[in-house]
């Protein structure tokens, strides 16, 4: 790939700049995070000669060889000089992480208005500054400067981030790593210099390891570019994007947090739209959508929706939520009914929501997604592991059912402490998002829909 | 106190019928339940002469002491039968738990009128049918067939929970447990054959142990009646409501749950507002508001709210919500900002949201409060726990502060796995509550707000 991105995220020399070991200093938890980075790290300090077991640089020019990336870490009044000594070197790219520039007032702004003009006059280009950078589940290239110990990785996997928060786009790793879901790539741009949302969609969208893409926004680069990067991206991979910074409140927020302007909400939803995005509301909408795409992949989603629980009120529930998502549910067809009027005791009911109350065993679920699954686009699991009758077995009993009807599920799973634990980590095992509430799972499953509608095969 | 429920929460003597030692079955559940229950049980069932480790009694009859109050456990169609029994007996207050009744067609219907007649004509109060009946943290009374081992029960504290629901007051239950939050009672009132949502109303509003109610329905008993329990109720103590059966699917899906008419959502709105009753919306926000009130005692709470943060964006994500529930934020006063600029570097930003930066260290969380909340009438503390500079101990210093000040505060604990957990059990213990999304905080102290919001001492 000749995308500028490519480089950044597969350099084969890296040059860290100010590395330490003094604990809690960012370049400390890079220092260390590069460890498992497939290339060769160089640190530069002229304080030392070894760090951590490595070799350490008094410089970028005492280095013997090419260096295809540099992370600097310095204090802000420092970088500018040190994209001299980058382009001295031929060092086309950088990642500056340190703080202190446009998001910090007055000093901060001017400063950056350096990097800006000794970037273009150096043909540097820059990922920053006061960013995490990138993470790269692929060779382990990894800037972010949180340690593994507070904030584990992701394994490899089908959806990539973009966030112009730093610690959103890690709090999306975390959740992706608790439930075992894997991760392509992040980026986290920050002040963006160079470097933006478009440019990574661009990337993204070519990127063979990226199936999908969750994105947050306070603000957006380029306006035009933007809506010109995410409809060619979501013509191609679903794309989910969480903007705060919607009303007055949170706006104001925005100014101070990334130094930029929020912008009109609407004029955002109506690009979104536009593009082919799926817009997550908030915070838990965001990584249960994210959830969904980077497990599931369907190039199309109906809305005739099945609902089966052992719970009647979540099944309520799940109904409320399903109605005002879009999706529709036609009633158990006559044919499908009288199986499971053989099949299933009385006191079942066999409408849609098919409700197996609290005397639901494992089978029961088997039986009824067998039957009625066929007829649906899609379905919402509900299982309660309170009542003794169902067991962590019911989730592979659901998973291979669905998977064999090639229909997209989500689940939810409520109740019985221990055993609800257990039964959620298996069946996200088993490739099936799973939700702690009905309206959560069933939110996910629109997204899921509206992010694959519109693609290729998909009217 | 003299009212009805009043017996059935405290009941000296209790007769199960049916009882039984085979495993999975309800009866064997309330059985081994009731052993946690400072009253006398006598089992009833004519094939056992002992029943884990208790004497168990051929019939009500062969008991030799006077029973206050009988749990039937028996198919459907015995029920009716045994309340001659009882009446013969002369006991004058079942809890029904058997299911078959008006939720499961013509045939339960018929049955159910017959057990109504029944009931009138021998004077006999009746829970249920189809239903869990009662929880009673003070003296362990539980006809809840859902096992401990399963589903354990919370310890007693300021929360009493009525559910239209069996399964969602279990769960409201066990996510009390899983918080160390306390409960004081519980009902669930099943098909609502005599004792109803609004008879659970007036009986909370006297009861001493119970100094705020979380409420699941789907349907109303009676109108009129409930309108005005609820209101009498709203005056005095905290209520937050979650309906159920909001839309077309929802209600059709309430049909076959509790065989009721879910009715006009729009007019259940109103009345909830006449009431001065707080509407939870779906089901995290009503187990987040049940939470809130749960922990928080405040006569009364404004809307001038401050947020304190490590993360800009969670702060952002904050802000918008905050607006949407109607707080203002102003921004931190001049005096307030000139100790602010003197105890913290230059770079965290002393607006309001305050953003402490993932440079924050415990000790900026308490400066921060402690200079800034006595502006203020509430606040949000979003701490991001994978930053190295934050430990749990920073969850004693906001606790101290928020207490000190006599204000509301709800926290959003995010990211470091295993510290994240740690963290939020921390606050727990002191009384704050905490959650893991900014929307869920901001959500909760505002239905917080919303639930104190006119009763006596608060405009």
């Amino acid at each position: 790939m000749s995308h500028d991105l490519h480089d950044f995220f597969y350099p084969k020399t890296v040059a860290l700049i100010g590395a330490t070991d003094k604990p809690a200093k960012p370049a400390r938890a890079i220092l260390e995070n590069l460890d498992h980075f497939k290339g060769v790290v160089f640190p530069v300090n002229p304080k030392y000669t070894t760090l951590l077991g490595r070799r350490c640089y008094p410089s970028l020019q005492a280095i013997p060889e090419q260096i295809d990336l540099a992370i600097i870490a310095l204090p802000a009044p420092l970088v500018g000089q040190e994209l001299e000594r980058l382009h001295e070197k031929g060092v086309r790219r950088a990642i500056i992480i340190s703080s202190g520039f446009a998001e910090a007032g007055e000093a901060g702004i001017r400063m950056q208005q350096d990097l800006a003009e000794r970037t273009k006059r150096y043909g540097i280009r820059v990922v920053g500054p006061n960013a995490l950078g990138l993470y790269n589940t692929e060779n382990g290239f990894d800037s972010f400067f949180v340690s593994r110990e507070r904030v584990s990785r992701p394994v490899p996997g089908r959806l990539s981030i973009i966030s112009q928060s730093g610690a959103i786009a890690v709090i999306l790793m975390e959740a992706l790593t608790r439930d075992g879901i894997g991760m392509a790539k992040a980026v986290n741009y920050g002040n963006r210099l160079d470097i933006d949302d478009a440019d990574a969609l661009d990337y993204f969208r070519d990127d063979p390891q990226t199936h999908a893409v969750a994105m947050y926004m306070e603000s957006v680069g380029e306006g035009a570019k933007f809506l010109r990067a995410a409809k060619a991206f979501a013509a191609k991979k679903p794309l989910v994007i969480w903007k705060a910074g919607k009303h007055e409140l949170g706006a104001a927020a925005v100014a101070s947090h990334t130094a930029t302007l929020a912008g009109t909400y609407g004029l955002y939803q109506a690009a979104f739209r536009q593009a082919g995005a799926v817009e997550a509301f908030g915070f838990d909408h965001m990584i249960d959508a994210a959830k969904a795409i980077a497990l599931m992949d369907y190039p199309c989603v109906g809305n005739r929706l099945l609902i089966v629980t052992n719970g009647g009120g979540m099944a309520v529930a799940a109904s409320d939520q399903a109605q005002q998502e879009g999706f529709i549910m036609p009633r158990v067809p006559d044919e499908v009914r009288a199986k499971l009027d053989i099949a299933f005791p009385a006191f079942f009911v066999k409408n849609n929501p098919i409700d197996l109350t609290g005397s639901a065993k494992n089978e029961d679920y088997e039986t009824a997604l067998r039957e009625a699954l066929p007829y649906y686009d899609a379905a919402i699991v509900i299982v309660l592991m309170g009542s003794t009758t169902v067991t962590e077995e019911a989730t592979g009993m659901i998973a291979r059912v669905c998977k064999e009807n090639r229909k997209p599920v989500t689940c939810c799973i409520l109740q019985g402490l221990g055993y609800t634990q257990e039964a959620m980590q298996a069946l996200l095992k088993q490739g099936i998002p799973v939700y702690p509430s009905p309206e959560r799972a069933v939110r996910a499953l629109a997204a899921l829909r509206g992010a694959v509608h519109g693609k290729e095969g998909c009217a």
